[in-house]
């Protein structure tokens, strides 16, 4: 069977997901028709950037830009998302969008191809990543909640810098410079420093004192794994990590799950690697992970405080299975289902 | 009335919580009678520390350097104190013990002077410092318990390197070097590499796959809360912060508390201030509470995922809150109380 070539477009190439995105496009030798169009804002055109078979230069992202592509990617926020994303649709492409622009939006499946890859075939052009935070934990959480009934989950989160983009990267790794220069530390892209602390606030802060990552959280689970009724208590928190968000979770059960089971069940779960236990005692952390494509599960234990409760932690590169590894799953998926 | 002077012996006058003991002694116009006896293990004797009148040569750790006290503080570790701390108590000495040694011994007091001060009184020589993860925990759970009934904690924590001692910290703040450096980063101290990494695991692992800090704080909370009832889930992180820890925490209490009436309740706790909302919304971090006696608060909101839920986020100086100044707090209580 001769495989259909797709004319690509990257909105947000220039970005950090996008740059795992050009990488992972090579890697994975997606059947690419010519090199991708690589869009982004003004101030980047002219850029090249390596790619397929050369560097490729990038171009701005506008209306027209769109036009004539079959696969559009967009890791540029949501705004632009909001902006761009129906022009590329409406102009015959299907995206693939990595922003929170429409993901609570009925019409558009919200995937994780391991836990809902039926949900890409009802697509109307548009399918949306889920948020990186709600990747990483519901990787590890939605086998166990297939086996035993997840009610409630309390979560928090130990989310790297990279996670709010490029430049809040960069400030994190020029404060590491100024400290070892003696130098005072400067907080302009993060809401503050970084380096030597942890802050409990990603994204904006809500009315009710919750943040939209928290907010993020309890929804995308409950779209995902398709259950209103299960409770999700988040508390995000960025810490001083370049890239690969962990998260603590203490799950509740309706069936007893003994950690034993549920090593079992995750060691058989494609994209998710138990690291747990042995002598000495083995566990994931960011530094381990960052660069790798799966989500690591470790600290798996019995909850003893509560009947039906386990805890556990997970640890995913959130540019990579967060973000952008995810995205192109989406499309390999959509490609295998023929939804594209 | 004439204040009795005491000679005061400094068990550890060399580590982390020693220097900041040795400090608050000063500032606190504590009623020494001469300079304190300083005493570390036998490659710092000689050193010489600042102190009340000026500096004060540490002598080596060993029975006979224990006579002739009225009052001890041990800060060197669980093994010392098991084998000098009941020494200085039969040689006529009260002991103020930071080590985790007798804290779960029925016949040593645990106390926390703004949770527990009543419990003093029935000591027998010796009165231990709960774990500093623990304190951070309670000053902010145990008034909103006293209001409306604890009964489940989960608990995900934030610890800075110099709770694992000062070699620790010195070890975090070569890495930073190193990296600036473009140099490899080593662990020895600490487990993993802290710089750039979250590590899920403080103290050693116990048979259960929980460490010894998260059975530590399931344990203490309920012998300082006098409640062998109350369920805590916890999971202990260190992070690459220098010194005070964090604790993101969901509590499950009896009775309805809004987040407004948990605010008021904790504003009104010596030893607690709050950092909550406003605009831009304000909230604790460690580098904020470094230096400083009291936990710090935020992050107080209702947690929609189950009736009775709670969730804030508790900050404090674990070298200050959580050892030294609760260390001192005692003396003092201990005093007032003519315990002492």
């Amino acid at each position: 069977m001769s495989v259909r070539r797709l004319r690509v477009g990257v909105a947000g190439a220039t970005g950090a997901v996008g740059a795992e995105l050009l990488r992972l496009l090579v890697e994975r030798e997606f059947p690419l028709d010519g090199p991708p169009r690589l869009l982004a804002s003004a101030r980047s055109v002219g850029t090249m950037l390596p790619c397929a078979a050369g560097p490729v230069p990038v171009e701005e992202l506008h209306d027209e830009a769109l036009r004539g592509l079959d696969l559009v990617f967009f890791s540029c926020g949501g705004e632009r998302s909001r902006r761009f994303a129906e022009v590329a649709r409406d102009g015959g492409a299907v995206v693939v969008d990595n922003s929170s622009a429409f993901r609570m939006d009925d019409a558009v499946p919200l995937v994780i191809p391991e836990i809902n890859p039926e949900a890409v075939d009802g697509h109307r052009g548009i399918v949306a990543v889920p948020n990186c935070t709600t990747i990483v934990f519901l990787m590890a959480v939605a086998p166990l909640h297939r086996a035993a009934g997840l009610e409630r989950a309390v979560v928090s989160s130990y989310q790297a810098a990279s996670g709010a983009g490029a430049a809040a990267l960069r400030e994190y790794e020029g404060q590491i410079r100024a400290a070892a220069a003696g130098k005072p530390l400067r907080a302009e892209v993060l809401p503050r420093v970084l380096l030597g602390n942890v802050v409990p606030h990603v994204d904006r802060f809500l009315p009710d004192g919750s943040t939209k990552e928290e907010r993020k959280l309890v929804e995308e689970t409950r779209k995902i794994l398709g259950d209103p009724g299960i409770g999700v208590a988040a508390t995000c928190v960025r810490v001083p990590v370049a890239r690969a968000h962990a998260v603590s979770a203490a799950l509740e059960l309706r069936d007893p799950l003994t950690p034993e089971r549920a090593r079992e069940i995750l060691a058989a779960t494609p994209g998710v690697v138990v690291v747990d236990g042995g002598d000495p005692p083995d566990y994931p952390t960011p530094l381990d992970v960052s660069g790798r494509c799966e989500v690591a599960v470790g600290r798996i234990r019995e909850d003893a405080s509560r009947p039906g409760g386990l805890l556990l932690w997970a640890v995913g590169d959130q540019l990579l299975k967060g973000a952008a590894w995810n995205a192109l799953q989406i499309a390999e998926l959509m490609i295998r289902r023929e939804r594209l």
